[in-house]
């Protein structure tokens, strides 16, 4: 079955990040966790990005912040949808370095971005690019859409 | 075969959403193009979300401009993926209004989004989710992407 | 009588909400609390939009945090005049993506927008809304701000 | 009947106010227009303000740029709702100045704001206002909101 | 002599504005102290501002925050310079809303605007304004600078 | 007499300052005009700051774009009150760059700063500044206002 | 002697990027120029950035717009000091996108990053690095800087 | 050898600045350090910019913040390559204004800026600046770049 491959520009980012792990694994999807940083690491870059769709991976999902350039590299070296998590480090300048970074790719690299520290909808999404070609998968989200109708409702309900 | 459906707010986005049926039509991907507005055909926004994963849309592509609700609403009624395009309308605030009003999704509910008029990303990115499960489109891709660089190439030399 | 409806996003909405419950209490304004999410529930979203006239509400109060498409929602479904209170959630980028996402509606579905977190004056906007054909809640209006001066002179003397 | 008042902080904002008159004429409702400016005529934004609410008008729109003060200083002496309009004036910081001039109006003293240009809008809401106590004017909206719709729809058909 | 009226718009601001009020009576210029609310107490803007000038105050600084209105409308009732000092309030937007409501001044209604919460630096121009046409106080000033440098020389033998 | 000196950081700012030198000159007011530049003449912005206040210049207007450093080591040089009046020159980030670097001065060294491009305000606040000590331009500020009232209500005359 | 590449994303940055060859060429410096994108042509990347130093490059100055990878990742891989220069592209957000996406590199990979579009001033750093250690072009600077200041003070009597 | 200047606008950036102090320490690279600040000793600014290339200094890093104009105008005075520091001082705009007030330089003054707080990032720039022409350093530059890598692929070992 497909696999989402969860990478982080540090370890720093592992906070924000779980968010996507959790969500992958309530899904019961296979993942695999890495740090993989375009700045420090970029041999790992290009050896991560090359392969990743040859065992297995069908999207990956890369977190970073401040200058973020993961995503966009990954997007670079891999056919495989990308999906960039802009994540508020220290030192950001309010998250609009690591949102704009990612967000603004040129023409032919496209990077899927989602809202600032927004692993939990990473996963999602991801679960939902599977689910584009895997009814199981597609029925899960539509599940997962529905507990979340249910738990506004009961919020309603409480206030009330 | 998987189908884009590729939607937008308005008629004065096609010329930013043309962008996005090209690079479709390019990679031979079968598209389905509409106006949906969120705010002007609220019940056809519904019928549409709700219908599209059942005729066998796989990934809708949805661009708006200012506060831009569509790419939203589409991913809080449809389980599958949605890749957001923020127009850069007449009236906009630079362009801000719709980037943040398509990006900052709450979690449970991603919008894919790529940048700015970024239409022809857009057209990529559903390409490289159909890629994720299908080995004819990856490959298409993968030459996509070598057509990139052979330009770049090219354009080093023209310079020299 | 007129009725003010007070709708929110979800309950972590209700801190910065309540303001405009206590305000409307204190004009003795008939109001509904409800939790309607635009991505949630959608559903909800489009009965309570599509019907609240019907029962006698004449103004809707809607707070929504990040890519905030609740106002702007509920806009398109209800001829009524809409207030959106932008609300500062966690992960906000500062505020500006519900900042925006309620002001910058399009031409044709206003929301009469009030100030970051202005749930309060959300509820005067109401009591106005509701006091423009209603003699006795004006006279109310024009006491309330009578009072916000007395407020504004005792302040004065004290640093004096 | 209700009547509105149209008012800006100099003849260079008629280009854009001129839409609100126009959808109010649109929708026959009674307008007066005038130039009310806050900072070259305090005393005429006085007496304007203290005294439309005696002689029927039930909403004001104002239009302003840069440090927009009108809207907010006709709210502060009039217990009428107040509309602003924020104007995107040459040398105008993109407009940023004026939006945030109007809308973040402190507890107490509300402005319904709109879209940066969004006189039009303007005009739909200060009828909505009136419609909320005026089934006649009520029925208009919803008539305008179908018409909406139904532009969208031939749009729509039109790309097909 | 001259004398410098300290107003602001709400007692909370007393905090930021009491910068002034120090550095002005180190300098021993008289000082008058109030509250004076442009949307809260527009009568007293009025009385205050028309009159300060004739009762022997050559300067007025003005500080607010929010949609900071009260330094641009006591400058289009004055004819003496207004200093306008931005206060970062609660609910502020990082405190551009107020930055931008009193430095973005239509042509021909000027306020001096300081730094965001620069209370200590309305004071000093307060004073090198009357030390303008005071030698006494410009001495004053020239000295106070004098002990800038001096702080800056010692500080930098305390880090050898 | 008072006198007021205009400069600037480059020529090309010629084109922004020549309103203040229009409105002192309006005034009746003495000016001398230079260009001044921070980051390519220090040596005269030494002479120039260090010596102005001696041959009875009292108030120092300087205009500037970009990382705009003119007005504030004026500021740190001179004892007078400095006016800043921000360029929005060409490459410029939308003005933010010029208006920033003018208006954040650090406490002790205050910058009384003007709208982007608001050279006309920067000269009838020096106007003003000298008003503060001089009855004879506090009349012309105060006729000056006049005119600006009347301009609005001819021009309210004319679009009714 | 030491050389100074230049290189650029794509060839639509030449004509801002040509004012870095310029101001090169004028101080008679040798220069290498080259396209290479991070996002298009990543082998190209490694293999200029790993070997520029072994070829007697002594400082590499990178432009590129939008989402703007290149000066960081070549940061990332050669041990030279690198020049970033953010350039304007169609479709950015303002510049924003390319000046955060540039400036604010993680901890241990510095870029020397310049103004929006500030080709020229990339080429003057790139000589004041190697003016460094090499008096030779330090007295170049030197001269450069002396004739900047007589450009001013040519200006500063044409405007008398 | 080299020498680095590390100075600073205040005490206060002390805490920021150690950074670049601590990694030239660690590339045993010669320092000095002191305070000066362009706002309150501009003399010293003046003597230290001008005689800093006489003495052995080849590199100078500036630290300031909110209307940062040391780094700016110790370029305008000294020939060497000057690394800007924009520190994150209280009461600045989330750090908008060092930024822009360092970074936007007009040309002919190039500042070399790094990130936000981003001392440590301005030590490693000195240091590759200098090995640009000193083998030895530039081996330190391999050899720390080295060590950024094992520390990421130990951080990816451990969360495995």
């Amino acid at each position: 079955m497909s696999k989402v491959a969860v990478i982080m520009g540090s370890n720093s980012d592992m906070p924000v990040m779980q968010d996507a792990i959790d969500i992958l694994t309530e899904f019961k999807i296979d993942i695999e966790v890495d740090i993989v940083s375009a700045h420090r690491t970029p041999e790992k870059l290009f050896d991560f990005s090359k392969n990743a769709h040859k065992r297995g991976v069908s999207v990956i999902i890369a977190g970073a912040g401040g200058a973020a350039h993961l995503p966009g590299m990954v997007a670079s070296l891999s056919p495989l949808p990308i999906i960039g998590v802009p994540v508020k480090s220290s030192n950001s300048i309010d998250g609009w370095d690591s949102v704009l970074s990612i967000l603004q790719m040129p023409g032919g690299v496209p990077v899927a971005t989602v809202a600032l520290n927004g692993a939990k909808n990473a996963g999602i999404l991801a679960a939902q690019i599977i689910g584009a070609s895997n009814p199981e998968v597609l029925n899960k989200i539509i599940a997962y859409k529905q507990g979340l109708k249910q738990k506004v409702e009961q919020a309603a309900k409480d206030i009330k």
